[in-house]
């Protein structure tokens, strides 16, 4: 059975103004791989309604899991949850089991319960909640979207809520080859060993380094004995 | 008259692997933002020619204009060329003036001009080259799309090659307030503040440092003495 497939959409402008550089990303690409889920698309959209509910949708249709990360917060530029209500046509107001979570920890701290803070407790009718040990204020999920927040520390530990709850595939491995050649040198004979193993994912990567061109070459699959086969006849072919 | 939009496809198994971090789109996403583009979307696709010529078309028709990034070396899992020839309905082919620059570099070094190395000048009929600095391989643009290196240091060549020829808007300019409150104590204030100055976008990005919460709020726009008066509001609202 071919392993799940998954898509993440990313909902920030401060990632398409170059303000900030995204981290979330990598974090759940690195997690997906290793929990046997192949992320095969990634959107970045701005905080705008319209383009969150049709990439939503979209995503939603396409793949067996999403992963959204950010908007979610108390203020006014935070429009996800109502995004994806939005997106399943479902409704959405401030729901008494969230709203309890942030209750109990708030009032333990002393913190004012304002409407803003408030609106971290809208989540749409049917969604189940994702636990945030961070910050409590919860992300939830519909249909097959989870959705979660954009500050780092709070979405790794949603990410480390959702992941055991996805049945994943087996873990691509992968072995990487650095061969100081510029590809046009490697491409040929590359190319022969990508056709002698179908199943395997031989990508190569060029780098530059002090102006010398070189590539690494990553072999990739879930067939360890066949990755270590590929890779002997690799390196007989280009010998360091 | 508003900047024009621009949106980016990076290709790229090796980011949706996790093993890659991208540093492409924060590059582009800062350099647009200078010249007065406005990034408004951004997708990653693996190595797919289907994936590549959906997107392609879609950013394309969606888009004042598209920069990619990757997939257009010599080896087999480069098919950006061929996918964005597709997607336009062009024929494509090893064509005369990109071989010309490839030959005329390479001969000089004494580098041999393998089938592989030829891949690399093969560009869609009625393309326009664009210029490679760093390693010679041109990208190309069709219609809107601007096809580029993944190699960021070729890539970032390219975008230096490209942005002059871009008509841009007036530059966004940005202020930040580092808040340290929750978000839930600032989004009331900051809400009906956004409201008052409607041509401003302002966004509130939380962060955790230390265990404690706190928001940079960025106000941005194209009016420096709105954005002067807005952020003089926001300070005496929350003063340090």
């Amino acid at each position: 059975m071919p392993n799940p497939s998954a898509a993440m959409l990313v909902i920030g402008d401060e990632i398409l103004s170059g303000r900030t550089r995204d981290s979330n990303m990598y974090h759940l690409a690195n997690e997906l791989n290793r929990h046997g889920v192949d992320l095969k698309e990634v959107r970045v959209v701005s905080d705008d309604k319209d383009a969150i509910v049709a990439a939503v949708k979209h995503l939603s249709a396409s793949f067996d899991v999403v992963f959204t990360s950010g908007g979610i917060g108390p203020t006014h530029d935070d429009i996800t949850a109502d995004s994806v209500a939005e997106a399943f046509e479902l409704p959405i107001d401030v729901r008494d089991d969230a709203r309890a979570l942030l209750v109990k920890h708030w009032e333990s701290r002393g913190v004012e319960l304002t409407e803003a803070r408030m609106r971290m407790a809208r989540i749409p009718d049917g969604a189940t909640l994702i636990e945030n040990p961070v910050s409590i204020a919860p992300g939830f999920k519909v249909a097959n979207v989870h959705v979660m927040a954009g500050v780092p520390a709070v979405f790794e530990a949603m990410v480390a809520s959702v992941l055991p709850t996805i049945t994943g595939g087996q873990p691509l491995m992968s072995q990487t080859l650095r061969i100081e050649r510029g590809e046009g040198e490697i491409a040929g004979p590359l190319g022969a060993l990508a056709k002698e193993y179908p199943d395997l994912s031989i990508g190569s990567y060029p780098y530059q380094q002090n102006g010398v061109f070189g590539a690494n070459i990553v072999i990739r699959g879930t067939d360890g004995a066949q990755i270590d086969a590929a890779m002997t006849k690799l390196s007989d072919l280009f010998p360091a």
